[in-house]
C-alpha cells in the first residue's frame, strides 16, 4: 500500500570540513533533525565541488575536503522548523528546497 | 544538439540491508526499471542517514547498513507505471516524485 | 541571517568514462561552470545505473564505469547560460532542470 502527500525536499550544501561546537556540522544536523521530529535525513559525500563555503573560505575547488549534501524529504511545516535551526548552525552555506509529491510504502503483514 | 521536455524525477529511499526475494532490493529495483523501458537509473549510497525504515526496523541511526537511493528521470507515464512496481517490492520506504525539464543531447556526429 | 531566492538546479547525467578533449568530461564541466561564474557545483559518484549513455555505447548497465552527477544550484539566468556550453561538452546524455527556492546562509559575525 502506498499514500502520496504533498511535502518538500530540503538540500544542504556544505562541506567535510564544517564544524559546530567543535563536532562534525553533518552530524550536528542529523541530529538536530532527529530532535525536531523530521521524518528522515540521508548524508551524501560528493567526490569534488566548489561553491559559495569553498570561494569564501578557501578560495578554490575542494581539496582534501568533500562537500556534503545532506538531503530531507517531509512535510512542509517541518521543513519550515527546520531551516531557520540549520541556518543558525551555518556560517555560510547553500540551502535550496522544493516541492515533492511524497510516496509512503507500508505493508500491512510482514514481507518473509 | 539538445532537446528539452517535461518529465519527472523520482527518487527511492531504500538501504542497504533491504532484500527483495533474497537479492540486494536496488539491484532488483534497477532491473525492473530496464524491464519497464525505464530511460535510465542511478544508485547513490549515501554516507549516514535515518529514517522510516531505519526507525521502524532498527530504531536509529543507521550503523553499517548505509542508506541508498534510486534516482530516476523518465516521462510522467512511465515513472506511473514503475511507482506500483517499486511498492510491491518495499517492505516500508519512501519516495519523492517531482517534475523536471529534461535536456537530452545527442550529437550527430561522432566526436573525435 | 538566511535569505530565499528563486532559483534553479540543473542535474547532469555523464559517466566517469567519458572524456572531453582527453580530459575527465565532469571535471571540465565543473571547470566552464567556473568560468562562467555559477555560484557552486558539486559532483557525486553512482554506485550503479543504466542510462542512455550506457546503452548507446555499451549496451548494459555500467561495469568499472561508474556514472556521476553533477548538480548545480544558481539563478536561472545562470542555468540557462550553463545548458548550452555543457551540451556542446557532450556526445549523448542527460540533463533536469527543475526550480528551487535557494537559501544562503552568510553570517556577520564569525564563529568561533
Amino acid at each position: 500500500m502506498s499514500q502520496a502527500q504533498p511535502a518538500e525536499i530540503l538540500r544542504i550544501h556544505l562541506s567535510e570540513s564544517d564544524r559546530f561546537r567543535g563536532r562534525q556540522l553533518y552530524e550536528e544536523i542529523v541530529a538536530r533533525c532527529r530532535e525536531l521530529g523530521i521524518a528522515g535525513a540521508t548524508v551524501f559525500r560528493g567526490v569534488a565541488g566548489f561553491g559559495e563555503t569553498a570561494e569564501m573560505h578557501r578560495g578554490g575547488i575542494v581539496h582534501g575536503d568533500r562537500p556534503l549534501l545532506v538531503t530531507i524529504v517531509d512535510r512542509a511545516e517541518n521543513i519550515a522548523r527546520l531551516i531557520p535551526a540549520v541556518a543558525e548552525m551555518m556560517d555560510t552555506g547553500l540551502m535550496a528546497q522544493s516541492a515533492v509529491e511524497m510516496i509512503r510504502v507500508q505493508r500491512a503483514a510482514v514481507k518473509g
